[in-house]
């Protein structure tokens, strides 16, 4: 066997068996393969893409090049989420104690994001002492008692996917679905819970921009995760506009807070009861119908909120936010029905002002963010506000701002947030 | 000296003197004069109105019927701030921790209260756990080293003024103007700040309707304030929708939280840096340019916040505020402008739900309330949301709060909020 056979019988669109995928992925974690190589077998891959099978058994040599969490001594079925990312989606936050307030065990090891503000984690961090770092010790003790622990990654999971990703991501390879699939499960697999819901966000301010591709994602993960033995269900989200109205780290906190006392925006609480249902569903082995209802009480009781003030209590938190940037307003210059509002344009603006990162290393600034205050079908007055800015060290232009929002005269109906649910 | 012929020289229009005035209060009070005769006393005073001299040396004699309380062992100039009292009015929540947070020392004492909603006491023990009876030691000790407290009142402030009020609230003579403003003043006096600004508000969800009364009222009081050597500064303030979003006791205070994270409602914002900049003024001897400079920078650096989160600690507060009423959206069977929100009528609803008192011992359920989506001058779409509900025991009928809410075509201009400053 060696790389250049395996590239070209890829490029002839011939399967290749775990053996051929296993030695791939080996030999270029221990750098007997070399980039060159690599790159020419992920263009393969790109252009003739992998089978269902292929791209499960590539999941597997993944998941094995590295550590697999043990979350066996929680009691009760975990169930675990992920999110492909999106603009403004904080839905993490305000989703876990939910589901934990309703008896599921939620054990969530999340990563740092790369993203245009910062990860689940980093958002965290905007609440003065909060620990992300637990041992998994300290982490299952925690689940165990309270039912949600919410860290960042400990051990070397998934290591080939590290390096493969890395490579990816300088080469123009990144969009191919089986790898998309392969990196995200093999890292959802090694995390240890027993049924996985992801979240696919489809369109401009998402991985993917069209419909066919998300679905197409969603199919083969669902099958790699039912053929790991794990139960797993893929929602497919609209993320053409920002997801709530909150954009940046301490601000998506402070919504997700809100959404949790019962005065979110309402996309953000149609996904997070959607997701819950279906996590809760699965966690307790109650109809879909049974576990909305307990997700509509537990939020609207308190008792999701008292569920976060617990984790972030037991985690050293203080939720005493404060955020010392400056704040502008920003307002419309005509009057008019916004029929779109641009996340992705808006996700770079708030990166650029230092929400998130472009380089690992880069240090995330808490404080800035944006508020919308009008989404994709209201009506705005000129003069009116169309969002607030908060801002610390670095500027933007209000015509860059201005530019996300589209208004005209006719209102069109709003999309769906919720597009399609596939298990 | 006899009551009749008093009443008789009052009714002829005659001022009456210091001794006189003294004479019917001290009588009253001791019960040498009856309800009968007190009243024909007080509907004279309606019908033939009272001087500047004569309201001010009622108010003289009333503070003189009880205790006053010393606040000269706080260091600095202390400023008390009143309100007249509206529907939605969470100002002094968020306006004492911002004037103490520039360096103003504001020891309130505040009643409990008759209104739609509990008053800036009840309000605060929606708080978990926040203590609003100090003893006058602890009170003063607080504001010295806090800069802030806001206690129930202690002592036995004007109790002429109480005894008088309940016969005018039976007897409807409480429309008088020197009898509302000598009210108002003796205890605001008794209280012991050095200077005092008031917010009167006008409009239907206020005690005065029309502007003329307003003015006149303001007058007086700055009037006695200036002649009892404390600096009085009335500020009169628009009253015909609810002021902010939220209406109620938890939910003014959750809205108070986020104005002083800077993002609460903008008509609220406007208030409280109107009323903030003349106290800090007033407190630091500043411009008013200054002060409102200082002020937008205190409430926007988070240091408004801070000081909210010193004072709720210091009172034994725990900032998790758990709201577990029954939550439901109502929705405009209409599209079209906003062009006016019924304060009062929004206010007697939220009051039958619970949020207020009509009798002394009435209990307050703090969960309940509204908070608009809406405000005038908005737009709405059919079926878009006007304003969300809480509810625990009661119920309330949706025409009842549509109701509320009047939309037309025609987009008129926004009534101004501060309509005029008195000193």
């Amino acid at each position: 066997m060696n790389i250049q056979e395996l590239v070209s019988k890829k490029n002839e669109g011939i399967e290749l068996t775990y053996e051929e995928l296993e030695y791939i992925v080996t030999n270029y974690v221990n750098g007997n393969i070399n980039d060159s190589d690599m790159t020419l077998f992920l263009k393969a891959v790109v252009n003739k893409s992998m089978t269902f099978d292929e791209t499960s058994n590539l999941t597997t040599i993944m998941l094995n090049s590295g550590d697999k969490i043990d979350l066996s001594n929680i009691n009760g079925v975990k169930v675990d989420k992920h999110s492909t990312g999106g603009v403004g989606d904080k839905t993490t936050l305000v989703l876990l104690p939910l589901v934990a307030s309703c008896g599921v065990k939620v054990a969530k090891m999340s990563g740092r994001s790369l993203g245009h503000t910062g990860g689940t984690i980093d958002k965290l961090e905007s609440i003065p002492g909060f620990k992300v770092e637990l041992d998994l010790d300290t982490f299952i003790n925690q689940v165990n008692k309270i039912g949600v622990a919410l860290a960042s990654q400990t051990g070397n999971l998934v290591p080939a996917d590290k390096k493969i990703y890395a490579l990816r991501d300088v080469t123009n390879t990144v969009s191919s679905i089986p790898l998309i699939a392969s990196s995200i499960m093999s890292k959802k697999l090694a995390s240890g819970a027993d049924k996985i819901v992801l979240d696919v966000k489809v369109g401009k301010g998402a991985l993917l921009e069209n419909l066919k591709d998300a679905k197409t994602l969603a199919n083969y993960m669902v099958h790699i995760g039912n053929s790991h033995g794990r139960e797993t269900v893929c929602v497919l989200t609209n993320m053409n506009e920002p997801l709530g109205n909150a954009i940046g780290n301490m601000v998506e906190v402070e919504e997700s807070i809100n959404t949790l006392k019962g005065y979110g925006p309402s996309d953000l609480k149609e996904l997070v009861l959607t997701l819950g249902s279906i996590m809760v569903s699965l966690g307790l082995g109650i109809s879909i119908d049974e576990a909305y209802k307990m997700c509509v009480t537990n939020l609207e009781n308190g008792n999701a909120y008292k569920k976060f003030v617990e984790l972030v209590e037991t985690q050293g938190g203080k939720l005493e936010l404060i955020n010392d940037s400056k704040k502008f307003s920003i307002k419309s210059n005509q009057s008019g029905f916004i029929t779109k509002i641009d996340a992705l344009m808006l996700g770079e603006l708030v990166r650029k002002l230092g929400a998130g990162r472009l380089h690992k290393d880069d240090k995330i600034d808490h404080r800035v963010g944006f508020i919308l205050s009008k989404k994709v079908g209201d009506f705005v007055l000129k003069d009116e506000e169309l969002m607030k800015v908060y801002l610390t060290t670095k500027d933007c232009r209000i015509d860059d701002l201005l530019k996300c929002f589209t208004i005209e005269n006719d209102f069109k109906e709003k999309d769906k947030l919720i597009l399609e649910v596939i298990k």
